[in-house]
């Protein structure tokens, strides 16, 4: 058994080099916006699969119930089957439809957002393209990155995708009512988790069973109830 | 809920269809070269946790049982965690580490060759990074592609990530022990994958209880004894 490492052409390493920095200043300019507007923005990366939607939609429900004002945005390549499930919350969705394009850019957030008030809002939280590659460079102006990873998709994970985790903010192990079924070892994925990024806060949920969500919910409100970073 | 497209920049379009351009002639060099040493080829394709390590070990270990000749090649960003766990049964096996990108190219293929006498071998497997989007595009010079989809993740990823789907010659179900507790919709799985690719061969395996590996071992057993396509 042998490694060897990629080398990416030099010509697309500078166009990519270029897309990165004009989408920096796009999120900067988005961030600005959303303090102003005193809205929380919250974005969600994860592989396909990994509970995003589940755990919005219910995020979205229980802060409805709660009484703050909550919307999302939501990237897919294709269908608006996300956007239909968020909007049973009764919350604003907006979809975007990607085509083949692998990860949500600033610039998309910032067209989404067209029509939308955001003044009025409490939270807002983007759900990206199932990636847990390509969104790890592209800034959306979000205050918070959840990075999810659920019980069933194996403890190394951390460990194999050390940017996305790098890039984020707050782990979030999902399905954890599956932990038993799948003899998901959860010392290991704690401690992958800490090792690629030392420190980084975690939380253990499942939109079944709602466990973790009054933890989760606690930390979205004293989010907003403390000045923006 | 309304719905939006992206529109990408101009310049990074041109610049991705040049590196595409030359992946398809290194590819079709590939082809060429595996085709006259006797060897079939297989890419795998799927989210992070899909399962396509514990599947390719299986794989290869009940081969080498029967008294073929398989390889791996296998591809993350990180660690060669896959490569030790693919090593175990003893067929030979290459990690390629990728870094940041997050998809396989035919030119990464052609260098882990190097040293390996390709016309020892019947089979090689190449595994590609975990991620649904953007390994679609590049042709490894493989003859048969299969898209992994673990009953963990839902089952309208067929119509989420229709272009992987597309690009691949089998749908493997895959974590099919598990179908149960996570109340798997086998219909409407199937019924997904048929729409978005109609007429796509499909397999339904476990790689933990065996379910599913006689039909896999005996498709394979009978693409090395026709002529390759």
């Amino acid at each position: 058994m042998s490694s060897q490492t990629s080398t990416t052409q030099p010509r697309i390493v500078e166009v990519r080099r270029n897309v990165l920095r004009h989408n920096d200043q796009v999120a900067a300019a988005l961030r600005d916006r959303f303090k102003r507007a005193g809205v929380f923005v919250a974005s969600l990366v994860s592989s396909p699969g990994s509970g995003k939607t589940a755990f919005l939609e219910r995020t979205l429900t229980l802060l409805k119930e709660k009484g703050y004002r909550p919307a999302a945005i939501v990237g897919d390549l294709a269908t608006d089957n996300d956007a239909a499930r968020l909007a049973r919350s009764q919350a604003p969705v907006k979809q975007i439809t990607t085509g083949t394009l692998c990860h949500l850019e600033a610039a998309m957030i910032q067209n989404a957002l067209e029509g939308w008030n955001i003044g009025e809002l409490d939270f807002l939280f983007i759900e990206n393209v199932g990636n847990l590659v390509c969104p790890s460079s592209y800034d959306l102006g979000e205050n918070l990155r959840l990075v999810l990873l659920s019980v069933t998709e194996g403890e190394d994970k951390p460990l194999k995708y050390p940017t996305i985790f790098n890039s984020a903010d707050l782990a979030v192990i999902t399905k954890i009512d599956l932990a038993e079924a799948v003899e998901f070892d959860r010392t290991a994925a704690r401690s992958n988790i800490q090792s690629v990024r030392p420190g980084m806060r975690m939380l253990e949920l499942s939109s079944k069973t709602n466990q973790g969500m009054d933890e989760w919910l606690a930390f979205l409100a004293s989010a907003v109830a403390e000045p923006r970073p």
